[in-house]
């Protein structure tokens, strides 16, 4: 931690901060520049954290020298997780492609995207049984009738099955239907839901929030893990930006930079990413072409009756189409589909 | 709602939106334009909220005319509302000055702050009990043994209590303590919980998402309208920008657009707008000045010593100042402090 | 200037980089954390800004300590700065109100605006003569027609003009008309231009990029003074966010954090700030209570018929009230108006 | 255009309007809803786009029907527009690369780099002689020196030319030397600066501002086909967002939806739009995979000596392993490198 007076910071603010610090067990090293001076901290970083060091009289700023994420860095551990999904490996060559519609609407429909998305080799179907929406007046999912319905789908399809964990007291129920446990853009920072997750045994899939920073999903993350699941996927599906061409703007930098920062698989989400089914294509090759280990892309067998995210949803034929422009984009940077 | 269609869209097309358009009951009204042809549609617009039009062939744009919020809007009730705290009257023209530590740590001290912010002229009393940290390591308050404390300033003081809520689990705890239940920044979109607050009798104070529209804030107070509490009262604490000189930026324009939107209170957060508390009693003016029915502000007799949020915590005697200096301000603009 | 090493850096590293800084007069102080080392330097941080410590093998991030801005700097002069713009103060004791239509249309109507608000209490009157436009086929303002209507209504009125300077061609000839020169948002950072108003004699009026920092903001200044131009006043217009409800959001923090980071006058544009005639008075009498030394207001006679930005002008008889509503906010916090 | 009355909107409010868009030669179509009257608008749009319809009293809002860009558009010319630089085409199958370093610095480097990265593939030199800076102590170029080194440097290696221009009063000098004219980000709106690219008869690449939609760069290309110049490329370089671990966010959505909205060739700029060299391979790749036409690369013989952007700079070495690593990337999407 390096602390910077403001020029005007007299003997007794300097005196006064340093009497603080060593309190704490640090140690402090003084530099007296020739506009400013400044006190750098050598000790744990941690104890800082919880010490609003700008509070201090003649304090200009503080600046934090270590990450404040642990478990989640690569500098933790080295090598890449490879999460098991219940024999699917994620974050190893094969690139795992997750499909089927935003919200699961009844089985028939359902059935019948998973039989063709697995057909265009899809490993997971993702469906939505819960789910967040804007207004209190829109379609909130059918429940736990609709998680038996993705189960039902494994069981003829083999697909392994992401769903959305909204609420702190459905865990334990979601927990008994799915493979992977989703934790939505929005609760990207609901703490407590995190927690629970945490002390799960199923994989996790944690989007990154519309406006949270990579190091706040990192953040996130770390929570999980400190709570003892280490099974967790870090999900890119766009951010909150100005530009309103698109619903989202997709950030495919953090591919890359979550990649070097973190030993944790990344997936990308290109239908929320753009809101626009026909940029979903060419931004799946692009996270592939990034360095992304997965994609979770919505279809849907008639885009225009679907009860949410129509206008982002591909037709099978389309996304069977989309499948086959991957292949070589994956061979192209080593990897498979 | 209005239909664009694209210059390429055909009469199939054109014929098939027609016919679904139909089936749903609502009058369509063809417009064949020199370069494009628009539908109109008359009927219940919400019928169609639920309708992905922009997935059909030939569909360019689709634009909503009417708002998608009912209870909260001035339509839908004229008059201003007034949420009873306790007895305090919240919207009327008396703004209501909330004040308190952000975290509560300790019995003594909050009775210090508590004491000290009702003699400057505050008359409900913050402090955090369940607090949203963005890291598993930092301080994440003290649960129900916090909410005692505030019960015990209330009973010497006679301050009333606004607290968060941040687990669906929770909300029937935390109601037996609090006078408002808040909801943070980072549940704003936790549906369950707004509608859990909203089968509540106690007030809310609903807090603007740092990256959520007004239409999104305003549709998360539908939620709680919907489930049938109408005491709710709406918080800007500032919004996520490329600034990086702030903490958030303090969107004061949000203030006169929700007095004119909605009937419901607005109340200011100039200490997490801002994240600077040399910047909290400017705030403050300018947004008594803009209309603001209360504020709510952080006070801390020490905030170098403070668990969260010392930055941008007032001592106690700076606090004092700003409510003297807020108060010609209040009269200038027709209200009292 | 604070250098911190990656974990993995080398001794080869740290004394590449320890003789690089040496060689350049600088002296490094080299600490060795338990997880990192941390090289500071002493000595002119100006002569590190031009090096690219980050390109340095075993860097993980570079931290500069002071600010790099001068002349503009609260630092290199305490008191502030009262600009002289033909006799009338700005950054004094009277806030000085600027109104005006966007567009100079035709001298008629802007004799009329002018009586009007001049009448009202504005002392400077805004009128663009050459107008930066998005589509090539909008109206591009009048050219140096427009400059002699300004001055034909000065010459009655007794107003004082400011006006868009767009192009480094035009400065001596707008030199001519104007007694402030504006700069534009889109031309926050056009160097060029910044230099030839840097030239000028006459005061300056920069606007705040829609995307630009408070320091970029300052860094544009500091070009204006760097080249001999101290008559500079910073205008706070709106930055864009995501919200889309008000055309940009007035950052009103700007205001008490510019008067505290620099001794220049603040002006404030709630007019563009906005997009919305009816949220401008509530944001002018904001602007007041947070600081602003002047408000630079759009006014016209007949909004539905202007040129340009109708939809957050003020019609003369609105403005009028505004001006009213002003007075005992200005009081409230010590000033006229 | 569709005009969306307020609920209270009177019949003298919708004659009023009614009458005066009649006058301007417009049929207006009235449509009155169970909520809301509508005015839809028959004729040529461009004439309201100059009237302020939402000035009008009883108007809640205003929503265009059509784009506001015509020349650039798909629908005005739905071939790819190829452009020719001197001999090499842009926007066929070849993916063109860009490489050189961000500023000229002296003959020597320049002309090591420039053998260098035509020996690795790239087909055009880039370098700034006119480099906007947003310190004015900060290096600003070598002005006509560099153009000359430029030259000489394609005279040795038969690499073209690209170079900024930033002041209107040096286009014809930038001309001389330039194969294409590259127009900065912070330039994308200098309408006047648009208009004399658009009078050159040399290519332009036009960079998309940080905080600039993709329509408010369809609309700057705009003014240069307006002008009489198309050959001009459309550049994105990265917006300004919230996210601080990368220094823009590139903006990869933008790719595949320019190539849908305009016929005008995309160009990618990795090195501005990660700021980080480590991050340039992989975002090279993922633009080819998304569809851009080109890149434009930062490489600098010794980043830590570079006068600007060091840190995105990639050494020759590396910038020759990026475009092996292309090269079926490339091939994946049916195109060479």
């Amino acid at each position: 931690m390096i602390i910077v007076l403001r020029p005007d910071a007299t003997k007794k603010n300097i005196d006064h901060i340093i009497k603080k610090v060593k309190k704490l067990g640090l140690k402090p090293m003084v530099s007296k520049g020739v506009e400013r001076t400044i006190i750098g901290l050598i000790g744990e970083e941690d104890i800082l954290r919880v010490q609003p060091l700008e509070a201090f009289a003649g304090v200009e700023k503080v600046m934090p020298i270590l990450k404040p994420y642990k478990l989640v860095s690569r500098e933790f551990k080295g090598k890449n997780t490879i999460v098991d999904v219940d024999g699917i490996k994620v974050g190893g060559k094969r690139i795992v492609v997750m499909a089927g519609p935003c919200s699961v609407e009844n089985l028939k429909a359902l059935m019948g995207v998973g039989k063709s998305v697995s057909s265009s080799g899809a490993l997971v179907l993702r469906g939505g049984a819960f789910k967040p929406r804007s207004s209190p007046y829109s379609f909130q999912g059918l429940g736990e009738e609709g998680l038996k319905y993705l189960k039902e789908v494994k069981a003829k399809t083999g697909l392994k099955i992401v769903t959305e964990v909204m609420d702190t007291r459905d865990v334990s129920l979601v927990e008994k239907y799915a493979d992977i446990l989703q934790v939505g853009a929005r609760n990207m920072q609901n703490f407590n839901l995190l927690k629970e997750v945490g002390l799960s045994k199923k994989p996790v899939l944690l989007k990154r929030g519309i406006s949270a920073t990579i190091k706040e999903l990192l953040m996130s993350a770390e929570y999980i893990l400190a709570n003892g699941n280490f099974n967790c996927m870090l999900c890119e599906r766009g951010i909150r930006t100005f530009e309103d061409a698109t619903r989202f703007t997709l950030d495919l930098n953090a591919v890359p930079l979550i990649k070097k920062l973190t030993h944790l698989p990344v997936i990308v989400d290109p239908s929320h990413g753009t809101g626009k089914w026909f940029l979903v294509s060419a931004m799946s090759r692009a996270a592939i072409a990034a360095g992304a280990d997965g994609l979770i892309v919505e279809v849907h067998q008639s885009p225009e009756d679907a009860y949410s995210d129509g206008a982002q949803s591909l037709l099978p034929k389309k996304f069977d189409d989309m499948m086959k422009g991957l292949k070589p984009v994956a061979k192209a940077v080593g990897r498979d589909v």
